[in-house]
């Protein structure tokens, strides 16, 4: 009998290879709703295979996704909170950094959280109150200051009114670390952190399926996750988010 | 009979092999000579690896590694320019984006090229006047104007003097791009403008051992390759870099 998370790890790495089988040309790309704003047909895809896949594991859940106009309500019982591909223009791009990420709450908290990234196979998982695991085996953030860091940030590249204090604040940070990197995904960017790899990530609006999985991933390593104020983060709303490793 | 890239190749494959199966602890890093400026046993390792190997392929060559102190000559004959692990402080941290790179000059002009990414298993080559290659796919630059396209820097780590100047041209570039990204190896960065996934990428000051593979790699594959300034770069010394597709 498979856990649950081992159920939905088994839906998250099919979705992962039809993102690596994926045909890439410019009329996967679906619509733009905004600046450097994609959609691509294989973001609906994977969303429907998601869909279907998990409600059929939990059919009583609420299902949250990126490519929807509604959302449901994630305040009583279970709701997953997915992003099909959690760095599309990457994925558009064909630049190997992109992953599926799917969250689980129960109640309006963080239960189940799974994130991964296909080009690398590394799958993360983590269950409120049982640690963090990459492929298997348990992960932990790093012991390192920032002075012995690597920070990364998002640009929050929807918001250009966000822009120039992204790159002001990513300064600040770096001027504290050894260097900075940016991969152009968020889950990723936090399990980077979960995984003990890089001190700190933090980009200024998010929307809950960018980190709804990864934020309990890097809790359950030991890290903190809040907005950029310290305050917590929101699961029924966009807010900012600071991941580190409790230390930076 | 293998061709003297396809022996090149072979050489760096073996050498990202031990890149994958390191054994990654504090005890590794061997020196430190600046900010964020480390060497690893790895880096030695290596480096004595492609030193013996690509020298018993093309004995009378010179050889250029970065970690050494004496540089040959590179003006004439030929001579190998390499870096054992580009990417050395991602390797640290088990931050997979980091590379093997080796550049073969003949009387001091680029001849072949090769940059191996084991974390995603991508072997990029060239030879002058033929062509460049993923995998043994012939790749090309983007044909999309900056609006439309991704751009990469480098922090210049190592050089205090330079990053405030780095992060502004950063902001320049992205502002008139959908978003940028940093991976901290120049030389997958630059082999990325190659294969058409980014279409710029600069960096205020690299040495020859960053650049001399994967430049010859993105002018084969149809981009351009001069300094910040637009002037050519120099394979004796360090100097800036831009790599772009061209257009932007």
């Amino acid at each position: 009998m498979q856990t649950l998370t081992e159920q939905i790890v088994t839906v998250v790495r099919t979705c992962g290879q039809v993102m690596l089988d994926a045909r890439r040309d410019d009329s996967m790309i679906d619509e733009k709703s905004g600046h450097a704003n994609f959609v691509t047909t294989y973001d609906k895809k994977i969303q429907t295979m998601l869909q279907n896949q998990l409600l059929s594991i939990l059919p009583d859940a609420a299902f949250v996704g990126e490519e929807e106009d509604i959302h449901a309500s994630i305040r009583h019982g279970h709701a997953f909170i997915v992003d099909p591909i959690d760095g599309t223009t990457n994925f558009i791009k064909d630049y190997r950094a992109s992953c599926v990420s799917v969250g689980l709450t129960r109640d309006g908290e963080p239960w189940i959280g799974v994130v991964y990234n296909p080009y690398l196979d590394e799958m993360y998982t983590a269950e409120q109150g049982h640690g963090a695991f990459l492929n298997g085996r348990p992960i932990h953030v790093s012991d390192k200051p920032l002075s012995q860091g690597i920070i990364m940030f998002g640009t929050s590249p929807y918001y250009e009114d966000l822009h120039q204090k992204a790159f002001e604040l990513a300064f600040h940070y770096f001027k504290q670390a050894m260097d900075l990197r940016r991969s152009g995904s968020a889950a990723i960017d936090i399990c980077s952190v979960a995984a003990g790899r890089t001190e700190l990530f933090f980009e200024l609006k998010l929307s809950p399926w960018d980190y709804a999985a990864a934020a309990l991933i890097c809790q359950e390593a030991g890290g903190k996750v809040t907005t950029i104020d310290g305050e917590p983060f929101t699961l029924d709303q966009p807010c900012s988010i600071l991941a580190t490793n409790g230390i930076s």
